[in-house]
């Protein structure tokens, strides 16, 4: 009983021992993104200097020199370029979306934009009635006879009682991403999408639409939030309202791109990876600042935070940025397609690419029959709390390592406050002046005490 | 042991059924704050339509008679006015501070504003050479030989690694509370106070300081943090650096103002008052948004979600608008004495003064031996927690309710998240645009929500 109380109180004093290191190791940390952070400034740079960087556009491949030159800066061990071929989708000149015949109002120009991957009306528009639905049940109940040679209207709101906006956004967004083939089954002339805000807002959100194959292609234009309500308003009174639709974006040949890596090599594992990233790429309205400037300069921060403390970490740390999330994935796909084909070791993948927000916690998915991995990582909560970590509970990756699940990869994202996300998700106000400096600090500093502790303990 | 069981089972039945309905009627609270809060439009029309509100200022009456009319036009049981004296300070045109010699620049700008409660400097200015200090200690060692007839800059930085910005804050204010009399000492003829910002910022942060008797007073002024950083740095080459301070502010015969106050009565327990509340007054440079616009109409907001839910409350709900927590703390003084005075019985205070932000928690301060009334809030916790209050671990009430203490009275802060608080308090930019509507409404429902526990279940 003697020896196996002391072995107790020897194990669980080495066990505080590590405790009081990893807690010592994370303060300094924080110490360095709160103090001497760098995140801010590059964020500054890639919004203010750069600006939008939509897959193909000039912005995108400024981008991916800049983020290959400020890693080599820092002197990371390794930095590089995966080829990929992106979708390369433009806008052309500024939409025109316009109530003609409004009785109370006449003509209204409405607030609206192009959504990502439409196909134009032609330089000399479209004009015919509007049929207003909330969902594709609705529509499918109006039928070919009430939608032929008609606008579709989706003005189903997000919905405000969310507590997590993403949940209030998953929603909604069918509507944005599948509504012009859907409406376009029964005839329709094109769509006009109620914007992906929850807010009363003055400007439209764009984002990435599809088309199904074997129905025709009309175009698809994303309305101002406040907009849609003036809309649904006057039609209520008004069923012959006439709306003038034109748009100039077109879909080009694909286009010559790139993910960024940069690398730390591992001291004792060098062949398990631990990976860190967001995409470089953004939508053309505004500076992609949240989305996804921000998780692409957390990335590079987190070795940079490494490398200024002189933490050796034992495994190899990467941070990617990678290429055309916003339509196409094709960046994630080509970074796990490479990832297998050099039979590389993931050992987890962290992506940011919520927004430069306070903190909340974290979101993983471990590989299946793997709980043990996500407990793991939970376990690590009185460590993180502190620092306003405490929600583990949600499941979740993120876009571009979603790719990496099939080679068993615990896909973790971070999570920050979600409640100002929608305000500027794909917007013209997606700007550097939306981004607070500490909240932006410590999400990078929160993505860098995971990692250490991935790097530490290992998540077996 | 069978009947034991089937007790058992009754009371855990019971308790199941109570915490089922509190969730309910939780949900339902927060369900009226986001689709059909009203705290936001409240705000707009205090920061937009009346703005700042410096106790004794016409704003400040405005404010008054605003909150009382909201409060009677929402059909609250009762809304009075409470009227107490508040000192009355102006600032008067314009302040100047200028570096009027720099070998590096010559002439110089500093973006400058008094100190609330500072004296003037008499119109025709005071020009002195400048010595800087850290700290009352380092000030100390200089001694008059050192600081006699010249300026003295207070130059210490927030600290920037706290993770709560009020802990920073807490650690660098007594630079301006209490700077002036400390420099007055050794002979000093003003006072250049780096402002409360943990941020490089253009703009100056204004707040309260206070004379020391036995000493003269001198004037204080705040400097921005980027002119603080660039005055610092031109002082290091440049002992000889003579600056300009001009500031027309003064002190004049207090004013007559009010608290306003609106109730629902209590049904079952009318005599037990809890009391939410946050200040009516602002500091005169920007329209106090976040401090403490935020706080008051969340406090009318969470009476007026009762009343829109046709909750009935078991005891008395007061919304209190304190008047007076800048410069004098009058108002949370005068309740205090006329709850006394009127042997009142307050089982509990919460106020609202942190910033209309994304919630984290609730601050608990329990009458000294009754640690009880703190746990018990805290076993609330599962039920507050999927609203993003995970936070009750720190002391603490607020300025105006803290005057309630001696009564027994239990006192609550809302905890939201304060990384961007210092950003805006007390300067020009604490305006109704940098608040976000659901971080606003979420505080009105976390704090709704908290009463409405109170009010079920009591505090005993």
């Amino acid at each position: 009983m003697m020896l196996r109380a002391l072995f107790l109180l020897l194990i669980s004093g080495t066990s505080l021992l590590a405790q009081s290191s990893d807690e010592f190791t994370i303060r300094k940390i924080y110490d360095k993104a709160l103090a001497e952070g760098q995140s801010y400034a590059m964020l500054d740079y890639l919004c203010n200097k750069i600006g939008a960087r939509l897959s193909g556009s000039p912005g995108a491949a400024a981008a991916v020199e800049w983020s290959r030159h400020v890693m080599e800066d820092y002197g990371f061990d390794s930095v590089w370029l995966q080829p990929v071929m992106v979708p390369h989708w433009v806008r052309g000149q500024k939409e025109v979306g316009r109530i003609v015949n409004s009785k109370k109002m006449g003509t209204v120009e409405l607030s609206v934009c192009a959504l990502g991957g439409s196909v134009g009306t032609g330089p000399e528009g479209i004009t015919a009635s509007i049929v207003e639905v909330k969902s594709f049940e609705e529509l499918a109940s109006l039928g070919t006879k009430q939608v032929q040679g008609k606008f579709v209207f989706f003005n189903r709101p997000m919905d405000p009682t969310q507590l997590q906006t993403f949940t209030a956004y998953g929603g909604a967004v069918n509507q944005r991403g599948s509504g012009a083939s859907e409406a376009a089954k029964y005839g329709a002339v094109g769509v006009i999408v109620r914007s992906m805000g929850i807010n009363p807002e003055s400007y439209p959100h764009t984002g990435g639409m599809r088309y199904a194959t074997g129905v025709p292609m009309i175009p698809a234009m994303a309305v101002s939030t406040k907009h849609a309500d003036l809309l649904s308003r006057l039609l209520k009174d008004d069923k012959g309202l006439s709306f003038y639709m034109e748009m100039h974006c077109q879909l080009l040949e694909d286009a010559p791109s790139f993910n960024v890596v940069g690398e730390i090599r591992g001291s004792e594992y060098k062949d398990e990876i631990i990976a860190i990233g967001g995409h470089l790429d953004s939508w053309d309205l505004g500076q992609g600042a949240h989305d996804d400037g921000a998780g692409c300069v957390q990335s590079i921060e987190v070795l940079r935070i490494f490398k200024a403390m002189g933490y050796k970490p034992k495994r190899t740390i990467r941070a990617v940025m990678f290429m055309n999330e916003e339509n196409g994935l094709r960046g994630g796909q080509k970074y796990a397609e490479l990832a297998k084909q050099n039979k590389e070791n993931h050992i987890a993948a962290i992506e940011s690419d919520r927004g430069g927000f306070t903190p909340r916690g974290f979101t993983i998915s471990a590989p299946d029959g793997q709980p043990e991995k996500r407990a793991r990582i939970q376990s690590w909560k009185p460590l993180l709390e502190p620092y306003g970590l405490s929600d583990f509970s949600q499941p979740g990756g993120g876009a571009d390592i979603g790719p990496l699940a099939p080679q068993g990869v615990t896909l973790i994202g971070y999570l920050p406050d979600s409640q100002r996300y929608f305000n500027f998700h794909h917007t013209p106000e997606d700007n550097f002046d939306k981004v607070d400096k500490r909240e932006l600090e410590l999400g990078a500093a929160s993505m860098a005490a995971l990692v250490y502790l991935i790097d530490q303990h290992g998540l077996k």
